[in-house]
């Protein structure tokens, strides 16, 4: 184990606050884990871990050890940080005691093409430079929870190694495909595999839980403000509305993505 | 129109600011509405407001003065605000200019009576002791676009007027009825008017695809952490799981009552 970290103006530290800024984790190719759930999730899914810096005093359970063990095995060195170092380097407002840094692991739709269940239609989400970090790791979440074959992020705006999408998706970031391709290629791909485009857009004429959603699909949906480019739309087998009652004239996109998944699931399990 | 408020020493910043805190709330019985949007809803839902503070600076578009001016005309009066005064009062990042101050009204389960629709079966949300602002919020948004009759709010850790929830429910706090009651007394309701609680569960055996929704219905959830208490548990009619394919072993409440409250819209389109 390492000497404690205990002094603010360690370059590691700068190194790891940097980390929180988009333009640090595309220069280095790393990112940052925090907290216990999300770098078990990281561990069990095998996602590499470099360096896992630790902050006894800031533990909440007894599981921590075991977990640390586990990683130190796998080749990661640990480094003990002092209370002050640790509230440094955390970017939340209750550490746990755990951050890790990991490198970024970028999937291409080749990759997505192994990984399509052999006896089943594919099952994918697209998500088209979403904004906010609270609703890609949102998405992640419910990808998870169905079981998608792969979300692809087309065009970020958010990148999906921000730490509130890790954070956001309680570390489904590491159980679920994610590619990052551009709009044209994805379109292209998605065409040369059958996979029908599904756009949810409040302008269609159908619902959708009146459209077949058994077969190979790709849910897409776009930013918070405008939906999805005017490429995914002329582009989409099938655009399909969700129904809105009320004064409000959209739900927000996670929840959209969220309902459109369980249709999906509920069709399929029926048939 | 009063005259402009330019110092930040004014007694009404003041007032203003600790109506943030709940306990400013609950002892004037007042509450804080920002943003054009929301305000546009309160106005148009008939909610009364006592004073509107207004920035132009700030203005994003060119529809604040009709608004002002409709808002005016019923009796509320006007006060302009410099820059520095508003971004003192404004609870937002980027505020819009716009910020009233409201009576709080509060409904009963009584009222909750006559708003039952006479043509179909009650629908109706209960939302036990949430905790995040947002969750409640994204509640009340996914309540109005599903068109409920009413949100009963139980045991409330985060209360209704919270300025968080005003913001996350785009406004939709004005126009889906609220209710703030016990849970004892909410249970008791149900039952007397023939009610079906529904509690969502991970242990429940049915999944919520598969059971009857037609009928009259309270679709019940709890907070974050613990889901329902043990009283609504043992209450419910019906138990019902939503799947979780992945390895995350629950959804964010909020996202998990929007799925149920569409099952339902679902279901009785259907019929």
């Amino acid at each position: 184990m390492n000497e404690p970290l205990t002094s603010l103006q360690n370059p590691t530290v700068k190194q790891l606050v940097n980390l929180r800024d988009r333009r640090a984790r595309d220069t280095t190719g790393q990112f940052l884990i925090e907290g216990y759930r999300e770098i078990l999730r990281a561990e069990g899914s095998g996602h590499p871990i470099e360096k896992l810096f630790i902050c006894e005093e800031l533990f909440l359970g007894s599981n921590e050890h075991p977990l640390i063990e586990r990683i130190r095995k796998k080749g990661a060195s640990i480094q003990p940080c002092s209370v002050n170092v640790f509230h440094k380097i955390s970017y939340r407002d209750r550490p746990d005691g755990l951050l890790a840094l990991a490198p970024q692991q970028r999937l291409h739709l080749s990759d997505l093409e192994k990984n399509l269940r052999p006896n089943a239609p594919p099952f994918l989400v697209v998500a088209e430079a979403i904004e906010k970090p609270g609703n890609l790791g949102t998405i992640l979440r419910s990808s998870d929870a169905v079981g998608v074959d792969g979300l692809i992020v087309c065009d970020q705006c958010t990148d999906i190694y921000n730490p509130n999408v890790v954070r956001a998706s309680v570390g489904t970031l590491f159980t679920v495909p994610v590619i990052a391709a551009s709009g044209k290629e994805t379109i292209a791909w998605l065409k040369s595999k059958g996979i029908a485009i599904v756009a949810a857009t409040p302008s269609a004429e159908k619902e959708f839980t009146d459209i077949d959603l058994t077969r190979a699909v790709a849910i897409a949906v776009g930013t918070e403000q405008l939906g999805l480019s005017k490429d995914w739309m002329q582009e989409a087998d099938i655009q399909v509305r969700i129904p809105m009652n009320g004064v409000a004239d959209s739900l927000n996109v996670a929840m959209a993505t969220t309902l459109l998944l369980y249709e999906v699931l509920r069709q399929r399990k029926k048939n």
